[in-house]
């Protein structure tokens, strides 16, 4: 039993003890590929995320191997990933200049927090948390904060100083640059996004009609950013041309940091850590779930916590900032057939090699590359059809999807996820808070009770059926309430009323007191209640509360036997009907 | 049309139309039993709410007459009422002083508020809003207000000038004060609490045994403050007792007055507002349902919003502050007989009279006195069983009535209810976010399907179906995903999965999108999925959604059909047991 709770916590010691030779050939293949694609991706993440380049390469290493040691997926990569680095950058732009050590401090004080809810969530089993991220949310601020991150880069691809966290303030700092563009940059930064593009759009299906499976020609496609960074480095190397390059990068092994205990810094940091804990979780998942399901495998979502509180609590202590379960590396490592977590943790070596001896090689890499890199891995993730799709389910839908990707792109990304969040329960609390209500009749020679608007069906003046197609709770109790005083007080023959309850999964306390208050009120119209199609859970708490002793009426196995025992005549002749 | 309109948003033109002398009487006979109980309890809700006596009658002259116009209740007594008055002590007491000018302006702005937010409830129809107040709630707020108000009034009883607004705070300093009391005082207090409480439990049994009908007893013993006033009064005047009195009350109709217009006081009052007006219109429509009820009545809800609108605005304006329908009022006027507002509208008069011409008499009733009717009343507002009903409902209702009365009593009345809004709504969102989920079988002989762990029934290794007990939005989406998954990826021999929809009374785009990943993780295993006994709103989403396009298997009516397509041996061995 204790092993395997330690097993549980720690996988490593599951599938550790069945490792091989393949295995071994499959996961350093991997790793090698995984580790030349994730050079430049790194340092572009570290870039957009307004940190030093170096920052992105030591995300990448200690983080993948204690994701290795505690996560539950085989095939997924962990480290810096865009919108992560976004976050990373709005949070810690509050409160430090780029550039400084107090922004570098900033970053890792905030991948510590982050690390602390993931292990905490993972610990208490809250991952269920990150379900209140509805889908229209997730899918607006994925969309807008792609864009976001897009036009952010621009200044870089035009060699211009502009500023600006929203959209507005973006565009607006990119006009008032515009005549200082450095052409050279300029045409470094179009050529790399062109060739970008042209080897997402046009090389992977040329390389497939060349006789490639998918899977390789994905890998193929991935190293891409590896050509145009060997390119234009030497370009402008060759060249000496005059555009923002990275320069000098430490060679060095991850250094020892200390993230900050200042509580203000802290208290600032608190929500977007929360915020970025919880998207960065949502994110991986959703990856690692779509890996494993390939090969029939599952994840075990409050380990996953565990593993990625792990991954942020490494990045905090070793020069890095908050990390997550990123969708192209991860795809890359499955294609490139990773096995095992091993992988991952070779490809951390991989990277700390990178590290020490190739930084130097990167010197003349010119910005305006990365930043084309980004660009065009960003705006695979803006998809905008989301709105047709959203608007075709449900007007809450849609507008649960326009408020995050409005409100992302205007006021930022914290407060588009926050509204967008809070914006989506109350629209859920206001869709269930008035739910479908129908008067329903008897359908002739059958047992069945339908709409009487929509069927032709046998009623009696004197019984009034009333059919809810919700759980009741204290949000819609009342409509209930109102929608069968109303019908009593406006008609005196009817004498009896009966709730057919077969769409009540579920009754709280407000909905048994509405129900006891509606008893009380028809007894003083000389109305009964009864109650039919009760199910389990609401006839448990219906007999412990005060309405199961004072009901005037009584509560039928089904609405047929309703039916029969208050207006038998109506059972009769439908019998005859038959 | 027109006319109709026009008579719904003024109902005095329906009533108007067909009064008689009949009505006349009965309505004029109710409003002279309602002035004198309304009096001393006008003066006493003044003192409540920390303003001047004659604020208390001035709030129930306007209003009465402004609810008779536009309110929809013909028995609902409109007015300062317990609660209320504790509220506005707690929100005026944030911004200025008791007895300063600034204090009785700041009770105007919030009525003012309260009236503008009531009226754009009524013309917006969010009078749905007060239903997220859950039972609970209002228990436990109603409860530890009682408790407060008692407690707080302890102080007249005693001749001390403790303060506090928190149980805590005013225990403490009642505590330090207990070396002043006045000992006059005390015995005027005493004798008048247990006088009242005397005519509460025993007079009324007692008259109702000597024949009296259950109305005369109750409107007998709602005249038990008047006797105390006028005893009380007497004695201090006659014995020169030295003890605080009620002292000079201007001889005056209701001045005109203006509220503020200062935004930061606005500001800082809109909240509480929002609060008083919500409880307000939840106590009014509350008292208005059940007499309304009792003569098969209707009233309706969003002119009711209008009605008490008015009702505070008109206090705004003349010198009162805000008002709401008063439960003991109102049972009062209706067992007195009033028939229509107009017996409201007398009370009005007759309560101007009083403020003109009576004012003299009450400058030697005594505060202890006035206490002693508050402390009376509202102790009939605290109902701690409520606790226990909560708790054999279900955890989460007793949560919330806990959190909101040890809140409220803690730290005062607009944090206990915010808190207990919130965490009702936290708490039915977690409860949904965990729906039931049940692996159904075949019950032998029969058509129906049945938990596989509570009956003995037939299923299949290749067919895997699943019920799902709630309707499918985001916040539990995922858990039946993460439920099907694990439970395919553990058993290879699962060929097809049902889901069974019977309780799914809706679906959100979270939900669409999460069986659509479901779908294609399973077709990932070579497992295919199913839906059964879908829902017409389901179904209706559904179709209009990517998942009918790529779902692997089918739609089927019922989950008999299912089960008789993907393993017609079930049905066959099913068939041969009948």
């Amino acid at each position: 039993m204790k092993i395997r709770s330690v097993m549980q916590a720690m996988p490593i010691l599951d599938w550790g003890r069945r490792y091989d030779g393949a295995m071994l050939r499959n996961d350093l293949i991997a790793a090698v590929i995984v580790t030349i694609m994730l050079i430049p991706q790194s340092l572009a993440y570290a870039m957009l995320a307004g940190l030093p380049p170096e920052a992105g390469i030591y995300a990448s290493i200690l983080p993948i191997i204690l994701y290795a040691v505690f996560g539950t997926s085989s095939a997924l990569a962990v480290g810096p990933v865009a919108i992560v680095s976004l976050m990373t950058a709005a949070a810690v732009g509050q409160v430090a200049q780029t550039g400084t050590a107090g922004y570098a401090v900033a970053a890792l004080t905030l991948a510590a927090l982050s690390g602390v809810i993931l292990l905490a969530m993972g610990v208490f089993r809250l991952g269920f948390l990150a379900n209140f991220l509805s889908h229209p949310v997730i899918a607006g601020f994925i969309s807008a904060s792609g864009i976001l991150i897009a036009v952010g880069q621009v200044k870089h691809l035009l060699g211009v100083s502009a500023s600006g966290d929203t959209l507005p303030a973006m565009l607006m700092s990119l006009g008032q640059h515009l005549g200082q563009v450095n052409m050279q940059t300029l045409v470094i930064g179009v050529a790399a996004t062109g060739f970008l593009f042209w080897v997402r759009r046009g090389l992977k299906p040329a390389l497939m009609r060349a006789g490639l499976s998918q899977g390789a020609a994905t890998i193929a496609t991935r190293a891409g950013p590896v050509a145009a960074v060997v390119l234009t480095t030497l370009a402008v190397w060759g060249l000496g041309m005059d555009v923002k390059v990275v320069g000098t990068v430490p060679q060095s092994l991850p250094p020892l940091t200390l993230p900050s205990v200042d509580p203000a810094l802290i208290r600032t940091l608190l929500v977007p850590a929360l915020l970025i804990s919880v998207i960065g979780f949502v994110e991986s998942i959703s990856v690692a779930q779509t890996l494993a399901a390939k090969r029939r495998q599952r994840i075990n979502p409050d380990q996953e916590l565990i593993g990625l509180g792990a991954a942020n609590l490494g990045a905090a202590f070793t020069g890095g900032y908050p990390v997550t379960g990123g969708f192209s590396r991860s795809v890359v490592n499955f294609d490139a057939g990773a096995e095992t977590p091993a992988a991952g943790a070779f490809t951390a070596i991989g990277l700390a090699v990178a590290a020490v001896a190739l930084t130097p090689l990167v010197h003349y890499l010119p910005n305006a590359t990365l930043a084309a890199t980004i660009i065009v891995a960003v705006l695979s993730l803006v998809d905008l059809r989301i709105l047709r799709h959203a608007w075709a389910c449900s007007r809450a839908d849609f507008a649960a999807v326009a408020v995050t990707m409005v409100l992302t792109l205007t006021l930022g990304v914290e407060t588009g996820v926050s509204a967008g969040v809070m914006l989506s329960v109350a629209l859920h609390l206001y869709n269930t808070s008035r739910p479908h209500i129908a008067e329903v009749g008897l359908v002739p020679g059958t047992q069945h009770f339908r709409n009487i608007l929509r069927y032709d069906v046998t009623t009696h003046p004197a019984l009034l059926t009333i059919r809810i197609d919700e759980s009741l709770y204290f949000a819609n109790a009342r409509m209930l309430e109102d929608r069968v005083l109303d019908r009593v007080a406006g008609d005196a023959a009817i004498r009896d009323v009966v709730l057919m309850c077969s769409a009540v999964n579920s009754v709280d306390l407000s909905a048994l007191e509405t129900l006891h208050a509606l008893n009380a009120r028809l007894a003083d119209m000389d109305v009964r209640l009864h109650l039919s199609e009760v199910k389990g859970p609401v006839t448990d708490r219906l007999s412990h509360s005060p309405l199961a002793r004072d009901l005037t009426g009584q509560i039928f196995r089904s609405q047929w036997d309703a039916v029969a025992a208050l207006t038998p005549a109506i059972c009769q002749s439908a019998a005859r009907a038959t």
